[in-house]
């Protein structure tokens, strides 16, 4: 499949509601429990998409379209949640996320992108050269890892409770591969 | 985490919903596409879904709870939705799930199922005896994977157009096992 702006968009535009609707209200015992020390609960990935939207996404973008001569991103910082995540309730994450999803939706339209505007580069501090395309196509994709990790470790949870049927469900054999 | 009736269908309770905010009105590229001959697309797992309401959920527990004297499920077929789906949109199937979940999330609570009923027994065709609180747990945990299967086939189209990213993202490390 090749990368659509309007297509990216309809799925980056999804994934606030898609949340809402798993994670809101739903007892802690499926929302706040990991897969162990260092991995992370479903409330702990709904901080990290927030910090996402502040710091790499569209301020990634602007690296790219700026005239500067160095179109070097920040580094990310994966684990910046943590922090800016405590004293919070998962529903003011999941708020705070559907709003600055939005901000970012309305600064991607406002970038008027045109098809020439897709090839432009920026550099990866690890990956190195990469286009605004592959970086909107990275911005929907890691919306899905963060979906397919969440529905992970809520599976996991249950690995004894549902007895010998834990050889049936593909989720159960997830070795997990960090996101 | 041991298996609690409501902290159960708190979890089935959301899945119609997640999935109408995940594929509603999405482009057909993302829902319609699957990740090869013999493979399922989101618009599969729907139907895939809408069947087990009909057939395995809920008609299973009765069987369980039955007082006749073979206490053995009728084989479930995993495949049922290529046909049923036929001619529907991804809307109606939509509407058709939440409806269908909705009426066994209400035959469930028409059990008022005592402590005791959850250890009573039946006999899966293929894994032996099963308890109701296996199979109820097993219904949340099966709509987890499910959506963690929906979240890898979607992101699976995008493995070019993520560039190098794709090293990065875990969902796309993942290798299907099955659902």
């Amino acid at each position: 499949m090749k990368f659509n702006l309007s297509e990216n968009s309809a799925l980056l535009k999804r994934t606030p509601a898609t949340l809402d609707a798993l994670l809101r209200g739903l007892p802690e015992c499926w929302t706040q429990s990991n897969e162990g020390p260092g991995t992370w609960s479903a409330f702990d990935v709904v901080g990290h998409l927030i910090h996402g939207e502040r710091t790499d996404w569209i301020p990634r973008a602007r690296v790219i379209l700026s005239d500067a001569e160095d179109h070097t991103f920040e580094p990310f910082d994966r684990f910046a949640q943590m922090k800016l995540s405590q004293g919070k309730s998962l529903e003011e994450l999941l708020d705070e996320f559907a709003r600055a999803r939005q901000e970012s939706l309305a600064a991607l339209e406002a970038f008027h992108l045109q098809p020439q505007d897709l090839e432009r580069r920026g550099r990866h501090p690890a990956l190195g050269a990469v286009t605004l395309s592959e970086l909107l196509a990275t911005w929907a994709a890691h919306d899905l890892t963060h979906l397919h990790q969440v529905s992970r470790v809520m599976a996991n949870q249950y690995r004894e409770a549902v007895g010998p049927w834990s050889g049936f469900l593909g989720v159960m054999q997830c070795a997990g591969h960090s996101g």
